[in-house]
């Protein structure tokens, strides 16, 4: 007989209740008295357990009692109610069979373990409470994001991982090379000789697949890219990571206002859809990660995002009766403590800063009429601060091109960038969204190392 | 008001007709007379053009006439049904405006262009037909995997990118660094010191991640990877690419049957969603790329696929009446010829070639009873030869131990991975599908580079 999933006995337990059925998975706890005893079992595909009650009947009672944290069963039984019990049903076994044991030096044995510990053991963890939480969490968000653009008829672009340009004109890369380090080619005046290297010429990881959106946006009008980039900064914060995955959606006919409104739908639609589909995992988040969560989240679900100028928020900054440690000027960098106290204490919900100073944003973004801001925006919400970045893009050839010169970027190095310009550029815009940001904001973790599966951190790659 | 998608105005025709609308796009082709003319207008949400009729009524109508290919416009004006016009239905223009002009030496002109030459301007192709078509495909292709997984509780894991172990023992893997190549730093006896590199160690882009989803799935029981994997090789062929994204998805509690089955109805649902979803461009790949396209794609989702393992293949190959140019012996690997004259000529539908030899198969496949053979799967299609390769792993401790000692690998670069075989390392499997491969078969192009956006393959890293 084939094991049925744990999620379907609780989704549909009416189905199997007082059937025999078999249910397969990982021993959490086993307590056994001298004539019965009780596995909490985990199959996997549901954050909650099930309960298996066995009694001496078993051929193998003895053995089943001692059966260690971790150890695979099969369990033959039938499903009965408990409707005066804490758990809603329990599996009373008439046979249970050891597919594979666990040894005793099994290093997640049940009792409270420290994220940093946890961390070493990477290829345990997902077995702990927390993190099957997170990584459920994560991969629902993940489709949740899949299915928001495609119902809209979004296309899902593969933009390229090694690159020979660099996005942002900034921002220290990861080098991909196959040269022989022990005898690296050059040439005759002792050069780096970068045409034997692989693809023949100096290549990086990624930092942004938003250029290359931007081909696919200006021939199929609506896109997303959903991929790995990469950042090769020696920070070590709770909210940096070395590799992380990347959302960057660019939308054509578009301004502005369009991108913020894709922008605010696509947020609530991904908290929406993971609150439906995971209410087991975020209510423990909610008890035992962040107090405030479910609230949070409810909170931005349902409120109209607020939008405030870059202008507007420096006033409101400058005017706050409270002590910031950076100063603000107009003309400054929105540190954390300015976002927090716009989004927490001003707008007490999510809100859109707009039309940031052009000398602090990036090349590619449009000038407005004053000449000295750029449509861009970016997404403060409430606990975690920025959470999207984004902005129209400079559609017209000339003023990118002053752009680009007045700060210094080699225009051969972005013919094709240029190019979009002159064939049908039309106005378009978009926004990248850093999915671990996303899942640390759903979950109320702290630490980015603990929403990645595998963090990719300066000095470490294990794994 | 608002764009209507030309997508809806296909789908949900009678909701528009007779009414005024607004569509924008790029122009595909202008013919004009003195009084009338005719505008093929393509907005990117639909693979079909809309007509725009418009006359001399119109304000700028000598400029419209002379719009060039890939001219952004927006078009007011009335939905009306052409029962008797090859189209269904066109837009009365009522006014026409310029968004985006496009300049004379647009080289992408209404005549055939060939791929070689398309590839060059990988910023322009996805205007054309054929690579619209492809890339839409693929972005289909991509959703209905994630929602195959996620309909059946699988959690997707992003495994990591950036790698300090080499999954199959073997392959040409891409270094990934920060030292400076024109001073690398070494230790007292002039060895490279990669202590003093980024992570600490060296590094390397994955060239899978089937290793760390087993982690996963002795956790969630039933997970899947999809993310870009790596090979450095200095091969130039129409399949390989040095960048390319691939689907590995890892079952617990199941062995290869469990595997086929899974492999089967993920194939078999793949090219249902497509052909559902994207009728237009099959119909047009069938009719310009592929004569035989859709028949074969109705065949693979009809038919029960086929199984025979390795040692009667090789009886079957032995026996054929046909001149092979690679000679068959047991213990030989299957050449592409091999391969499609088994699914081509013999099934003459998919078939799963099971039970390889172990000493042509990577070292974490389980040996089966005969301690001749492993628990491997190649899943051959017609027209293509093998789309998928899976395998039961090794759960049994001693038995990897040893196999990995007979092939020379080194036990502490895989310590988390045996340590997974001690802690309830129940039975599992798994199987790796090359996505651009799968593209090639929905699409039936012929060349790697044509399905992927920006692809990367030896002295090519352009975009």
């Amino acid at each position: 007989m084939k094991s049925v999933l744990v999620k379907d006995i609780y989704r549909e337990t009416e189905k199997y209740i007082d059937k025999d059925i078999v249910v397969s998975g990982w021993i959490r706890t086993v307590r056994a008295s001298k004539s019965f005893g009780f596995i909490e079992l985990n199959d996997g595909t549901f954050f909650k357990n099930i309960q298996i009650v066995f009694e001496d009947n078993l051929d193998n009672f003895k053995e089943v009692s001692k059966f260690g944290i971790s150890s695979a069963i099969i369990v033959e039984g039938k499903l009965v109610a408990t409707p005066e019990a804490k758990q809603p049903f329990e599996v009373k076994a008439s046979k249970i069979i050891l597919e594979a044991s666990c040894e005793k030096d099994y290093p997640l044995q049940k009792k409270r373990h420290s994220f940093e510990f946890l961390r070493e053991i990477a290829h345990l963890r997902p077995r702990s409470n927390t993190f099957s939480a997170v990584f459920r969490v994560r991969s629902l968000a993940a489709y949740a994001i899949h299915k928001f653009f495609q119902d809209r008829g979004f296309v899902y672009v593969h933009t390229p991982i090694i690159t020979g340009s660099d996005c942002e004109g900034a921002g220290e890369m990861f080098r991909v090379t196959t040269v022989d380090l022990n005898n690296i080619p050059r040439d005759k005046e002792g050069k780096i000789d970068f045409s034997k290297d692989f693809f023949g010429k100096e290549t990086n990881l990624t930092v942004s697949g938003q250029l290359e959106a931007e081909i696919y946006a200006l021939a199929f009008r609506n896109v997303y890219t959903f991929g790995p980039t990469f950042r090769a900064e020696n920070s070590n914060t709770a909210r940096h990571a070395s590799e992380f995955w990347m959302i960057e959606p660019e939308i054509a006919f578009a301004d502005l206002n369009d991108d913020m409104e894709l922008a605010e739908d696509m947020v609530k639609y991904i908290i929406k859809y993971v609150m439906e589909n995971a209410p087991e995992e975020i209510e423990f988040f909610n008890k035992f990660i962040d107090k405030g969560l479910v609230d949070r989240l409810n909170n931005v679900v349902n409120s109209e995002f607020g939008r405030v100028s870059y202008t507007e928020a420096i006033d409101i900054l400058k005017n706050a009766d409270k002590k910031f440690e950076y100063p603000v000027e107009w003309g400054c960098d929105l540190q954390t403590e300015h976002e927090r106290y716009l989004t927490e204490e001003v707008f007490k919900k999510p809100v859109f800063v707009t039309d940031y100073p052009k000398d602090i944003k990036a090349f590619y973004m449009r000038i407005n009429d004053d000449g000295k801001t750029v449509a861009a925006m970016d997404l403060l919400v409430p606990g975690v601060g920025e959470l999207i970045g984004g902005s129209q893009r400079e559609e017209r050839l000339d003023v990118l091109e002053k752009r680009m010169e007045e700060m210094g970027l080699n225009k051969e190095d972005y013919w094709w960038y240029l190019e979009l310009r002159k064939y049908g550029g039309v106005k378009h815009a978009g926004y990248g969204l850093g999915f671990e940001r996303m899942i640390m904001y759903l979950t109320g973790m702290a630490n980015i190392r603990d929403v990645i599966p595998f963090p990719r951190t300066p000095r470490n790659a294990e794994f």
